[in-house]
């Protein structure tokens, strides 16, 4: 049993091995300089550590871990080109530093990269983890083109933010720790409980997320707070803030979202804070992080074997960053 | 053992069941739609045709073909982003009737959903299965890298053109046939050879498009002529002209190349006539026919049984539209 920074560790130098042939510079050097801009390694750390519950590390969760955290960047490289995003982690991102035929093509041999590795998964386990693999895949584009059709809405119920959210980002987290555990000899049933556990965790550090783009400490978060507000962003706040409102106060939040001067940040945090959005925002947050908690109790394995998920937990939830 | 013809209506019919679920429809819709324009099904078809050489149509056959047609429908979304074509069989391109992040979204699922087919391949060949179909997927994305790189530059040679045309074009129709092959049981070596036949038939194919576009008869192509000679695209006749033209030649090609008046294509086909690159065109596409032809009869079944692919071969090589 390591704990999430000594998996890091090994994660990084497993990962930093050159994954790509060293011929068609052009397709492959932005996938490595995607890559090498780091990022936290979340999803691939939870697929070892979810393994570890169940038998030391082997060759299969690897490749499983690779083949995550390359189906990540892949979104990633795509998304940004889909959300006209200049920047990411402070540099250009792909289709900015190359063009916009290189992102889309780059990003399509990074998601065959990723199936390259998991058809290096051990027999037994291989037509499993590819269903699995391609379900969550399928989800997560489905997710992302939500969003995107949210964009063009005005109102989204709480339910549809709910679902888009699990789609685009908690079931990566929750497919992550099932397949490490799958890997690892765990049954259906225990891995089931570790995918419920990332999935609450997902949706209750995305909230967090929308929580701290309104109201965290910008010295802390290192974002100016409102950007989301700003650019009238389909968040819990947002869908919560339609749910909740009576005509009259519906008539400002519309007011309040027309607007594109200076003030519009914090008169739109105060009336969130008003119509008690920030407060059924908090309650969501700390109702699905105890769900968090609950189901990672409920994983039969001796608990001290789950110290390490449950800190990695604390530690994304807490965060005020 | 069926013909081409036969096969192709069974394909279509298995092929029209509704591939993608019932939700997310602006995610699915434009790949329902690409799928419906159409397209001449010729490589699940070969997938199936070299089946039927070893063993009656299995299941994981059948998945096979339909992965196949799947991702070459994913690159064409693809692609036609990147060579910013409006029209596709005479009907407007996904990016066109939709808009660019639908493209890269539906292409990205589609290309998720031929995995969903691979995965349904039987276990026994499932690994290998896999391996064969990501290695000639990383090089369709390799040729379409070598193909815009190309477009930046003046000069290509006749080794590089052939290079990117078999990683564009041949290994997909190389693969198909060693994929159904495989899947039927046929021996590695006889599977090889089924690849390399596909693969001559594959440059023979592409080296006669690009006769067709200079020397055809646009009443039976049903195209204009000359169309990659207006855009000075890097074809065959490209890559051998600057092989071959001494230096008083070269400057008159150059000239060729930049000038944009309505004479452009007589002038640059009389060109190419003149300096050779026609005949060695045409001795190039009866050479890798002919190399194909003669693969087909190595491979060790009894020669009734190779009728379909032969007449196939034919019916492709001989065309002239």
């Amino acid at each position: 049993m390591q704990t999430f920074s000594e998996l890091l560790k090994q994660f990084e130098n497993y990962f930093s091995i050159h994954h790509f042939p060293n011929r068609a510079k052009n397709l492959y050097e932005p996938c490595s300089y995607l890559l090498n801009i780091g990022g936290k390694r979340i999803r691939p750390v939870l697929c070892l550590m979810s393994h570890e519950l169940y038998n030391p590390l082997s060759e299969s969760v690897w490749n499983a871990a690779v083949a995550i955290e390359l189906f990540h960047n892949f979104t990633l490289m795509h998304d940004d080109i889909m959300d006209k995003a200049p920047l990411r982690r402070g540099v250009q991102t792909v289709h900015e530093k190359y063009d916009l035929s290189t992102a889309i093509l780059s990003g399509d041999v990074m998601n065959i990269f990723t199936y390259v590795h998991l058809s290096k998964i051990d027999i037994s386990y291989l037509k499993q983890s590819l269903e699995l693999f391609n379900k969550t895949a399928i989800q997560i584009c489905e997710g992302q083109q939500f969003d995107m059709d949210f964009e063009k809405r005005n109102e989204i119920s709480v339910e549809e933010y709910l679902n888009m959210i699990q789609l685009k980002t908690s079931v990566l987290l929750g497919m992550s720790l099932k397949l490490g555990a799958l890997l690892g000899g765990a049954t259906d049933s225990s891995s089931d409980i570790l995918f419920d556990f990332g999935k609450e965790m997902g949706i209750a550090f995305q909230m967090k997320d929308d929580y701290l783009d309104a109201f965290g400490d910008s010295q802390k978060t290192g974002k100016q707070i409102g950007g989301d507000i700003l650019c009238n962003k389909k968040t819990y706040l947002y869908a919560k803030g339609y749910e909740i409102v009576n005509a009259e106060q519906k008539e400002i939040f519309n007011n309040l979202l027309s607007r594109n001067d200076p003030q519009k940040v914090n008169d739109t945090i105060a009336f969130y804070e008003k119509i008690g959005a920030k407060e059924h925002l908090l309650n969501e947050v700390i109702s699905h992080t105890h769900k968090a908690f609950e189901l990672l109790e409920e994983v039969p394995v001796v608990s001290k074997r789950k110290f390490a998920l449950r800190e990695l937990a604390e530690n994304l939830l807490n965060r005020e960053y």
